[in-house]
């Protein structure tokens, strides 16, 4: 193995730049190239390849985004494409490729192993925190922190007013986001995915978290955890409780910023790890970090398995609201 | 004059607490008893009235919010509320009252004044900065950091996808927050209630924008700049641009979160130099900074006179996005 | 078991407050009575109690300190201090105590054991990281992200003035801070108290940044991890190197400031975990979270053993600095 | 005038790239080229020189430090230095310079015009505000949010211990930024250069904040307010009060980070302003913001005449301490 090659693919997250400069780095301390490709899937097509040395990773260990650019393309969802991206890293003489993205960049990966043999390594950045395979996704530490930062916010003006405010965060299949956010923000009623609640028992425990003497009330709802969202859910909630409640869709902030501490530590460790993955002949496999190790998932796996959240924490959030 | 009352009202804004804290401390070293009303002119119509000594307001500078609460007064709309209002006043002997809100915070103490003779003194707390007879307004620069970091949040995530962004932020009759932020925010076109504009304009700057190489463009539209808001602005560009934008209403949490130092110094100011407003016999008008300057301004001409935006900056603007 | 005591002891470290609140509700949870003692050990000498019901912990998961406060208790080393301190819980009928602290705090805790049957478990609160049986204790995610964040601004001087910079973080006997911040802020030498690193060694990283082209150097050293600090290292380093460098000493700004997410979650768990831990009639024992689930640790087997640096980690902080 | 350049000396200051940016940007839109000198003074000297168009500074408005880098320059001192710097100027055919930096930055602007005509416009980038001709210095303001934070999280453990901290922040000659950050984090005493205070009277005040109930005190020191600084008065008021404080030496951290709305602004006019001062023929002044219109100020003027702090606020600073 003498050249390798890294993208990012999908929605970015937070820390992708650290993974890069891990990638870059640690393959170069092992003697390899390092070529990145911009624009994802995309860029594997069309060829956007562009050498990187340590010093083109200096400075962005700190940065949100990606360097490398991101992008879905569908050009890649056909053979045609796929082949086409097979042949450019033919080319460039590129001997195995590390991803960097959530489910649908494994999927991609897959099929490139499956129909021309080039070793893939995926690494796992999603803010989502979705994927199988590691205890946590590169971004969703910082993204967590940037939705709960909103919420601190947003509670000095629910408790001036004393009202209750429904607030949106990411997460359409899965509540990680919104658990940790919820714990973290002190929410009253935390709305997920994995476990439905409806309109009528969230007005109950506003209204008795009124009668407790409580001033506000929070309502952290994750993207996927009610069916139209928070807006829909406030609506829902008004037919119960009688109060009109507030709404706030943090959307698109919970992406960018830079990242955390735990976040670019988890980034670097996973992408010197997907450099050692690969020199050791690993393909169709993500690394991940699970209980501080290092460990290995297969793409198979890591796409079909469902990452459970922790139900302890989702009670014991009840009983933090007391 | 002996015993003075403070309260907030209208929608919060960070550096309230500051002011509430100058206002206790230097009454106090004036020798002056100061009493806090709860919930604005509602807690006033109540006799929501709380003694605050220099210990009281320890440890609140730096807190977003209102520990005195705020609410909208449907009562005090009436004359008998006002008279309920103003006749808890004088049995709580109450020779004077600073009230910290905006426009509708100072016409309600310009009743107040003109049916039942109370002295009072306004100080401009709220992020709009829509208010005459002073530079700045309380809170202002406070959401204008807070609106600015989300638009670098936002613009990672642009700029990693190639996206245009429509980033809504507060003013539904004044463009200042939009100004400032834009400016600050580096965007590509900022749209204000003060100068129109319309779609197809702003889809010109964009695909120019694009031309010129940008990647990505960030368009701050203040809520009251276009009909319908950022998110109407994004479908009307469409037509002319092509591409599909995406939408962030930044909202809330534009209200919360520490003051600013600005906002810390500032409140303080004013809230200490009302006091002497008042104790020099003072009514009627609203203190502000102007130049450096402590102003005052009658409540009259602070609600009636526009405060204009400055027409140079906006031009600034284009340029800087060249 | 009837009326539990919190208290909080040693140096006070963010996230303290989200545990006393989880203490205080999940106790009320469980139809206990819970009492705060103020000051710590010495509070306890002295039967500073307050009674602390679900609504006197509102507010408090966001903030940073204690609002128990905490000190260094003389009185408490001498039997007499500790048999008064007994006889005061006793006297207030409380069947159990949960002691928030770090090393000396769990010590304390065994004393009050041994000689006064007095049932005691401990949560792990401290910044530095250093105690046995938890992968982290509460406040340390914070610290780091705090001295992170100073990293971060000091960067941004050094590449503008080609500088190198010693900055010296907390850790008088443990390295973690240092080494989590080193990788996460990207340093090019790591100087830990595990691990001893001599002047000229560091100099020649430096003096090799330098060739490879790096225009600024930064060196994280923990408080313990040189004789004399990070000022006596720079001055070492000077007579290899041949430049001066600039140092930066963190100090107390590590230890305030609103908890993480991560902190805020950790504590939750902890304080209501140690809860559940003295109605089950645990004692003598510290509450911690190891890979994901809650673990009951002996006070003298916390006090005692070592938590380990992960090697791996510090071997990974070299490559990335390439 | 054809071809104009910008530079930075001096020490960073958060805004200097919006500084750059908004050069370029305004320059270009007048129709001029312009060229970026790197490393000040020095960079002139060794024709360290290059174009910067629109593009080059994208992305830079919310950056700390200076893309076009920061030094000392020892050579620019003497005669020959300035005149092979003027030969390089000329050879580039560089018909106008903008120098951003502080008094010495405009001093070496003045010789430079005095012995190679050369003309040359200023603007104020200092994060101290010792400037004269200009309300604000980019980078003061966020040097200020900086320390404030500092401080907010210092009070967290102040409070929790009991503490009286003296925190130093910068300021060898001026007090600005220990003023605006004593009333913004609530200092109970602001030792500053412009206003002497003894170890004894700042005691007395301690001890009274004792008296009144306060739990902490803090006492923040402008670098140059006492001989010694912040760790010498420590020693000296322990002399008079009989308690041990604790020192926080915040130092470099307050140079770096990414600039305040009001910085990015500020920034963005006096950048803009130096091109078109240049433009209409101006040289040998300084831009400066006076009460929201730029002014022209000589160098001479600038750098001879004091800029004095507001004697207001530092009586305001006492009543608020009560």
């Amino acid at each position: 193995m003498k050249r390798i090659a890294v993208f990012t693919s999908g929605g970015d997250a937070p820390g992708m730049n650290a993974a890069i400069r891990a990638v870059v780095r640690n393959g170069v301390a092992h003697g390899l190239e390092v070529i990145g490709i911009r624009n994802g899937y995309q860029g594997m097509i069309e060829g956007d390849f562009v050498p990187l040395g340590p010093r083109d990773v200096a400075n962005i260990l700190q940065r949100g985004g990606t360097i490398l650019l991101t992008a879905r393309s569908k050009d890649f969802m056909s053979p045609e494409g796929r082949a086409k991206a097979a042949e450019n890293l033919k080319k460039a003489q590129i001997d195995g490729v590390i991803a960097i993205g959530g489910n649908g960049t494994y999927a991609g990966a897959a099929k490139l192993i499956e129909e021309h043999h080039i070793p893939v390594v995926g690494a796992p950045g999603t803010i989502d925190n979705d994927l199988y395979g590691t205890d946590y996704t590169i971004g969703f530490d910082t993204a967590v922190n940037t939705a709960l930062e909103a919420i601190d916010r947003i509670r000095d003006t629910a408790a001036s007013h004393s009202r209750v405010f429904f607030i949106e965060v990411m997460g359409r299949h899965a509540g990680f986001i919104a658990l940790e956010v919820g714990i973290a923000g002190g929410a009253e009623v935390i709305v997920i995915p994995e476990i439905p609640t409806d309109a009528k028992t969230c007005a109950e425990v506003i209204n008795k978290s009124a009668e407790k003497g409580k001033r506000s009330s929070i309502v952290v709802v994750a993207e996927g955890g009610y069916e139209g969202g928070a807006e829909q859910l406030e609506k829902d909630v008004r037919q119960y409780s009688g109060f009109e409640g507030r709404v706030s869709v943090l959307g698109h902030i919970q992406r960018g910023g830079s990242p955390t501490a735990k976040d670019r530590v988890l980034a670097s460790r996973l992408g010197a790890a997907a450099v050692e993955a690969l020199i050791s002949g690993a393909s169709g496999v993500a690394v991940g970090e699970v209980n501080d190790e290092i460990r290995l998932t297969p793409f198979k796996e890591a796409i079909e398995q469902r990452k459970e959240i922790n139900q302890k924490k989702f009670e014991l959030a009840k009983v933090l609201a007391l």
